[in-house]
């Protein structure tokens, strides 16, 4: 069934979303820590394709360069048997106290420069694992008082860490790109580059723009009340999706990281329509991994993760197909054709056309009836409707209103 | 007194807000129409600098020429009885139904056809009374239903409008630069560019990104959770902030344009810091207006217009007061630097220094004592409670703590 | 089909949701009156079963006697000519600029008097147009300044109002019920009673408690980011549930007003499966009207509205289909168990036990193993994905996970 | 100076407050364990009153009864030694892994015998060491997943558990009411009596419910974008605030406990002018404990950790100081009664007077022009602007404005 996922749907898992404890701001772990292969393999006959990591998931804070060797060869060999890949990896620069004020951007030099050092390492290790993207979470970049963190300060030790971090690996000739990942607050009171937007503005200021793009998470996107597919769609327009996090949330609140679906559900199936169907007529619009980064609910035992794991899946194959259904609609086709939604590809000008022609066109100002125009319908209502029952799987065919 | 606003305080006013009728969604208006030149005369009377509209604002939607000309020419006379300027301009794309589903991202050609058409006239007139600034609130781009709206087409007809924008002005020769003032909701379901990262980003994709910045607004950053100070200061560092609308808003709710610190007070604080005195030890980090962009309460007669008008001006000369002396106390400026707010500006590179270098040095890594260091503590509540005793006025000369 | 609706399913809508002219905060109408009568023939056409009004939707404020009989006569014969029932009335006390700063807690006791009489007015013709509850929006009854109001004051003359509407019904022998609609904010700072909660705690302090109720809206509950399935079984346990609205809202902004299932599609499944199916393995927890508060978006025309309407109601008996298959699923079924749902029914102490056997009973504390019993999992996370799947139409026959 | 705290102020501070270590979501602990007897020595020393706790803040989970009564004696000897009291006493039902579906309302019926025990026993302790009120906060008990829960059974279990108390209390003649604290969410999706409102309401519903009121905390409420100050009011109105949680949120996120004023800090002053001033011309209007349940951020060491236990308690002076000097202006005074702010203390209807005579009272509506008194102004603005500027201390003689 289209509904089984298999390697080629490029499905990966954060080694810390099944290997999370369950610990939480009121509660203590509810479950052992995870051997890192055992996910590996359950990963692996789950479905997945992919399995990305911080460096801490993997090898423990402060540990030694022997010890260090051998959790990652312990991993590769598993990686090595079952297929699995790491299309990403990434740096903790969180959990620590010692980043208790940021990493990059923390009021202590010093502690900067420690951050710098310990993702210069593990850029290597991400290199020599095959990984094509380096996530940076700066969860701790921020401050609780806004007159604690000088905010223009802060960018700056930003942009220098990200020129020095694109410089390496350009010179090392590693393939590999960044993606910042944004979040608008938690664990700080307010995070630098908290959206979407503000991550791909920074990265316009950076010496090579063209190795840094985003890792939207969305979750992220939707605890500052934003439309997680509107956000992804500017990104893709950017050029700046390098990589997403699908997840799962329930509004303005905590990030819930709950599994991807369990939260907006239409949000999702729209998002998953613009990942696989671009724009209205168009192809795929992206096509690197769909990285689930949740968490098992912390009710849930290692049954519970597994089961957790593979609905992530399942609902994204699931939401695939009903977006391919609505696609395929003649009905909705025609809901699409009433709303003039492809028509917003023509350009406003004629080819051609500058201001000067626009300026003697009658029919556009002096000669429009405004009024007219205002009282026809645009039909959104009928097409979101078409697209919930469609979501709701009642119209497998595409069968009568 | 330091709290009575002067010209030179740069203080202006939208004419739709001590002209707002006070309908709103689910009443009819408290107050009739405010004639334009009774308010140049008051606001000018309270110390207020500039005045700004909408082109609908002062003149009614549809007029023909000579209506037109009347209009303009009795405000003129205004201004120039009274010394008032006219900083900004901007054109009104949301109120018509025409505009229903926007302006230039309209799903309808001609409808964005007609939009352009409306704004160059008004561009026209901007320059002809002096404005530096046009400001371009796409209220209306955006949509209810993911699925209605290309977002990626919308943002090609997006740039294709401020492209043709910035050629006119251009080639007008005119003195006068463009604001995108970013909001997420409301009127729309989701609006483009929904905050000033937004915004940013898709200013750098333009043809002529000089001629165009951002214009936030405190309410419409805090309707996303976000931190307006730390927004501001994202602009700053960008380059981009143009003009700005101070109100006030009370959390994630309707748009409430409430006067400027009659929400969250200690943001506005930090903010009139930010723009009076930039980072720790610079000078003022934005000499333009101190734009009101807020509506007398529902509840209020034209006394509480007046009166409303006259707050905006006299809390933000408090609050500069209170940021001067925050400022000016050496026990701030101690706190300051135990929390190292201002090594934030130092690189974390010594001069010269590249990534060998880094990598060489073992004080930043294997020598690094991660332990002891994050065992320090940064002293920022102290400094918090610092800012807040400073904002009550109970540290008028900097005294004990 | 089960998804055509008939009378039997008790849907209504209100007067103003279909005549709702979409003028917003921001912009003007955009469609014509439409006359309540061709609001009844239409409605009744779709499978309506009742229509709701504010008295001002029907006749004119401040309408004579005669106007008022007019318009109420012409609205008898349309719902007598369709079979359309009205089985709510409810008063608007916040159109009108008086009710600026309120109805029942004005700071001006005159308004407060006005108010009275204009609802008393109107229970009269709700008594005599057979509607069986009375709703009370108090939209205006709150403040956007805190100083402004005195909150025990408010809900002093509150009180004083639903006691006296209370004892009017009662000696007037009217079959007539109250019940308040909560809402946080908007059109003021903040509502008083502004959640589910909040309005239930006051109507107990009433003279005459069994006379009032609630109405609680979808999105007025989820603009607090409560959860609406939630409030409405807590309203239920409290047999407080006298009537409920059903719209759809996208998280925590202003009020959208958006067709059921438009919003929060997994909570209004969850919704729907609460009043068809009550507790798990009960019948129909509600058995009053469907009722739809919604307004069709300002970009729809009539053909727009109608469609929007139909939706609603669609909408709502998809969701009754899917939750009636969730119910029937086997596997389902041994989830709940798992997940020990039903057995939260089950008394916490055994039949007849105190505090002092509790105590005495080592097995539940002395000899409680809570490590051991921490271990096993509750199995929520596979449970909600059956919800996910059935919400999908994905097991429609309960097949195999 | 009135802003240095002595017990009369009756502040008090959780043990887990100034005792936090610092674990976030994100991160492990910043600070070592803190000796309860040191907490104790340094709260009597900064000038607070009393000092709460859970169980195990003082008792790790499990202990024996020779440990436990070792760690009693120990914390009794310091508040001996100190004149400490200690107010109110609370159980930890979130903690342990066992509570991870909630405690009195846990699917699991021997976690909830469990959860009863466990409260019993501190039950004791509470009364032993002297406390009046005994904190319920449910923090577990929720869902996240709708249908995982049955609300109503959830409801009935909770029911049960506090009949099962507050007859223990009643039994053993304990001088002990019981407080429950409401919060919508975190670490629960959403939690069951989720606000102010959701709790009292529930209430009302118990066997002796004039032995359980609320404890609402600043942030809790504020988490739902609610007004704290407003739902005190209702609490007090309700007869219902037996105890409170002061702190700071900076709007609708995860739980902050920022220091009391570190939020909103305008509401911050309401609510202190609420609980010292009562209504318009009354007294106070609470005379319990002022208790902090706030965080010493992450980010510092035992120095912060106490710099910011003071701060709380000066913050509240100050609000006070700022609050009496409000109260005492004149121009204060007049504005108040512009905005017939204690009319609204006047009943509605004359003595005597029901609806009978409202009816025949001819200028109550017939009469009475609603334009002409639409169009009078309530100078709300005015009033809130002089609250804004007393709290800024910028009228400490009430001056003119």
């Amino acid at each position: 069934m289209a509904t089984s996922p298999t390697p080629a749907d490029k499905f990966s898992f954060g080694l810390w979303t099944v290997g999370w404890q369950a610990r939480d701001p009121f509660g203590d772990a509810t479950r052992p820590a995870l051997d890192p292969v055992e996910a590996v393999r359950r990963l692996a006959e789950l479905g997945a394709y992919g399995i990305t990591f911080h460096d801490d998931d993997l090898i423990p804070f402060g540990a030694g360069e022997s010890t260090r060797d051998g959790h990652v060869s312990r991993f590769r060999k598993a990686l090595d048997e079952t297929g699995l890949v790491v299309p990403m990896v990434t740096t903790n620069l969180f959990t620590h106290p010692v980043f208790k004020d940021g990493g990059f951007t923390s009021n202590d030099r010093d502690i900067r420069r420690f951050a710098l050092r310990k993702v210069l390492r593990n850029v290597d290790l991400a290199a020599e694992l095959g990984a094509r993207t380096f996530v940076l979470w700066g969860g701790r970049e921020g401050s609780e008082y806004d007159l604690a963190k000088d905010v223009r300060a802060a960018l700056d030790r930003y942009r220098e860490a990200l020129d020095l971090l694109t410089a390496y690996v350009l010179d090392q000739g590693y393939d590999l790109r960044f993606a910042i990942e944004p979040k608008p607050n938690e664990p700080r009171g307010d995070i630098l580059l908290p959206t979407i937007g503000h991550a791909i503005a920074f990265i316009n200021s950076l010496e090579r723009p063209e190795l840094v793009g985003i890792n939207p998470e969305v979750g992220h996107e939707q605890m500052a009340g934003l439309n997680y597919t509107h956000g992804v769609a500017q990104a893709l327009w950017h050029g700046k999706l390098f990589h997403l996090d699908l997840n799962g949330q329930r509004g303005i609140k905590y990030d819930q990281d709950l599994v991807f679906g369990h939260g907006d559900l239409m949000n999702a199936f729209t998002l998953v329509d613009l990942l696989e169907h671009g724009a209205p007529g168009g192809g795929p619009s992206y096509d690197g991994p769909r990285h689930f980064d949740y968490k098992p609910s912390r009710t849930e035992d290692f049954d519970g993760v597994w089961a957790s794991a593979a609905a992530n899946m399942r609902t994204y194959l699931l939401l695939k197909e009903r977006a391919a259904a609505f696609r395929a609609d003649p009905q909705v086709q025609e809901a699409l054709t009433v709303s003039k939604v492809a028509d917003l590809g023509t350009p406003t000008l004629d080819p051609g056309e500058g201001y000067a022609d626009l300026l003697a066109d009658r029919s556009a100002f002096e000669e429009f009836d405004a009024d007219e125009r205002a009282a026809r319908g645009f039909g959104f209502v009928r097409l979101n409707q078409l697209a919930v029952e469609h979501l709701l799987g009642a119209r497998p065919g595409g069968g009568p209103e």
